[in-house]
């Protein structure tokens, strides 16, 4: 019988001294004069199995050549295990090479710096920590998915090629077809002869055009690729990133948490039921406490809090404080550490003062503060933001024209074409994979991370 | 109690003579001197409701006034309905205006083109075509990545910003950050200041990089954006649209189609079970016969027949060809019309002359074709392509050489470490769309779509 691996561990009890077919490969290969024990996964799931084989075999000289890296097919008996450390292993009666490997292989069963394995990044996924970290992400990916489409929201596919700015401010990556070296030798720019036939960027984020289909289906979710060409070398930004962004209509703020709240949750709970090898394995490797921190992130009430009064407590608070917290200012790392100390979980910091928040943002009565929510979880810092967007034409207008931001018409008339409270929020990808898996370094989230100079596969 | 209208139908059993309130916009009002009677969505399911008041309300008056297209939230009362068509309608107690919306409102309840419709992008997803195409697309994507994920398949999310470039040939869109105008008035292009320190483009597909997931997972499927810079104004090319690519180890090219074909029958079953309303809409006024149509589909079997056997009966069929067949070329549309008539059903064409595929499909061992598949389905042409591909290395690199292609050191690498057999295909989610819906046009089946010389929105 063929079979992944997957398979055969949750049917292992039906399989004992059954006849089983693998491919996959060699992960390690340990020879001893009569016997050799080949350490075998198949990538369909996080744990390997134990291949044995004797010198019985006829093949046993040309099986003990095999180089760790090799790709194999395996045919043999599922019998329970002599050694410690598993419950069965597979007795070969065959073994036929489909694919050599080198002894120069890189892959080789010993410790890895991140660094250099982001150097080999097309091979990263072989080793445990990758294979890891990438079955985690495509398993949060498809819990953001089923949590909304079980909920009646419509996935929306956002363009990439815009000539929209969402925030106003943008550090944008150019798309163009134009010759630039005919550019130089011309002197001139025409961006008439441009494909689109003007400037065109890749896409900010996709909320603006979101808030169009939210206006049409009441629940809409983004989920799909953004870009910022911000020159920046941190641990925790990438120039091409996967984002989260959700719009409700008729949904205040205090819904626009409630949705945040109930996902957050649930894809953690769906990871840690869905991945529990491999959150094992980040709790022992990665990050001590990981499982504990998660666990408790899923059983917690979210505190709802007002800047205002987070500013208060912060000045308050006992702390010699490297950036002193101010009212109507913004809050530092160590003030976002603390408080999420001080309520010992999750914090959403709402209403902020309106001048360091984007313009579509609601304006408050108080005429100072904005409809705005910023997510704080302990060991992970600002995990998602959120707004009820301004819905009042004239409000949006006057603050766009404060603030020196134009936008296209279509997003004033959303307004005024049957506009409603709505709100919404972002959420980007690899920052929720670092929180989950305990990674610290979003190159190390990312398949193939685009990062200022760096641009391989 | 507050609910969707998608939730109301569902429980409608429950909730007769019920207290309910609902949020959503006026489609249409057609008000009499005594009663009204409002046509509401709310967009969370293709079917409206309508609401029914009275001149004994003392807001009467006022909300006879409210036009089409305002948002609105309803209380009222579930009741059995009094006229034809529907089995229920909700006697209104109070309707609050949450948004208004002007009498020149463009949606107003009467037959639009589409072409019209597409210069309104933004307020399509609001007439019952697109709110439905769009629903289907969501649905669909959904459908995708269930497919996979109860498969064990992993996602993955291929770079969108490259410097490879997959086919080999490419028209690509140019990204960067280099100041074009700096460019016009220096007369030279420096790449080493560009952001990523060389050129960079949109990827045309992550196929290559998906193959490096597939030698460490198995099983990985792609479903991301990519681009082609093509300058092709027709009904079924757009610039930005979203494609599936899985690869599969230990998969050779029966394996391939096996995949394709439950694939392709699982999308459409789930859109028909879980969009009956919209399918059945199509099937009215998009596509007459769509439904039989597409349940055909799920029940046939795939026929598999190579090129050449294709080209012999086309050269045997009693046919005044406008190209004629010809072994070794490639088939022309109205020749896959008539195999796809020809078997009555869906059709994969495999081993195709190697010079007309691309460089990294697997020389079969006649030395002249390759192990190809093209997916034929009646009503769509060309749905699916895909491919064992080369693991030779020696193979791979000498057919490089033959067509003048380079490809990156890591692609020819994975060849040399625990290389295996290994197939995969893609296929583009508008063209499913398109076959899905029965809407004709590209531009139709995507939110925001990107043609030369449109970048709207």
């Amino acid at each position: 019988m063929l079979l992944d691996v997957k398979e055969l561990y949750k049917k292992i009890d039906c399989l004992m001294n059954k006849e089983v077919t693998l491919q996959g490969w060699i992960k390690n290969h340990r020879k001893q004069k009569e016997f050799g024990f080949i350490d075998f996964s198949d990538g369909t799931c996080f744990k390997h199995v134990q291949l044995v084989y004797d010198n019985k075999l006829d093949s046993f000289d040309e099986i003990q050549k095999y180089h760790i890296g090799c790709a194999i097919t395996v045919f043999g008996e599922v019998v329970e295990s002599q050694g410690s450390g598993q419950n069965f292993e597979i007795r070969v009666k065959s073994i036929k090479l489909e694919g050599d490997c080198p002894e120069d292989y890189p892959m080789q069963p010993k410790r890895h710096s991140n660094e250099f394995l982001r150097e080999q990044a097309y091979l990263r996924p072989r080793v445990n920590l990758f294979q890891a970290v990438f079955r985690v992400r495509s398993t949060a990916a498809y819990a953001i998915h089923k949590f909304f489409q079980d909920k009646g929201f419509v996935y929306f596919h956002a363009p990439l090629i815009t000539s929209s700015d969402c925030e106003g401010a943008g550090e944008m990556f150019q798309v163009t077809t134009l010759d630039l070296d005919r550019i130089a030798e011309n002197g001139s720019v025409d961006y008439g002869k441009d494909f689109f036939g003007k400037q065109a960027n890749l896409t900010v984020s996709g909320q603006l055009e979101a808030e169009t289909f939210a206006l049409a289906y009441k629940k809409t979710y983004t989920f799909g690729p953004t870009f910022r060409a911000e020159n920046s070398n941190t641990k925790t930004h990438a120039n091409e990133f996967w984002m989260i962004e959700p719009e409700m209509a008729f949904c205040d703020l205090a819904g626009d948490m409630d949705v945040m709240e109930e996902m957050l949750k649930y894809i953690v709970q769906y990871v840690l039921d869905n991945c529990k090898d491999e959150m094992e394995f980040f709790d022992k490797f990665v990050e001590k406490g990981l499982l504990d921190k998660l666990n408790k992130l899923v059983k917690s009430k979210f505190t709802r809090i007002s800047h205002h009064d987070v500013i208060t407590i912060l000045k308050n608070a006992k702390v010699k404080w490297e950036f002193q917290p101010a009212y109507g200012e913004d809050i530092a790392r160590e003030h976002e550490k603390y408080i999420t100390e001080y309520f010992s979980g999750p914090v959403f910091i709402t209403d902020w003062p309106k001048d360091i928040k984007a313009f579509y943002m609601k304006l408050n009565p108080d005429g100072e503060t904005v409809a705005a929510v910023d997510l704080e979880v302990p060991g992970a810092g600002e995990l998602m933001g959120g707004s009820q967007r301004e819905d009042d034409y004239e409000k949006l207008v006057n603050r766009m024209k404060e603030m020196g931001i134009e936008v296209d018409e279509w997003y004033l008339n959303l307004r005024k074409f049957g506009g409603c409270y709505h709100s919404g929020f972002g959420m980007g990808f690899e920052r929720l994979l670092i929180y989950l898996t305990g990674v610290e370094n979003i190159r190390d989230v990312i398949p193939y991370p685009r990062t200022p100079g760096n641009c391989d596969y």
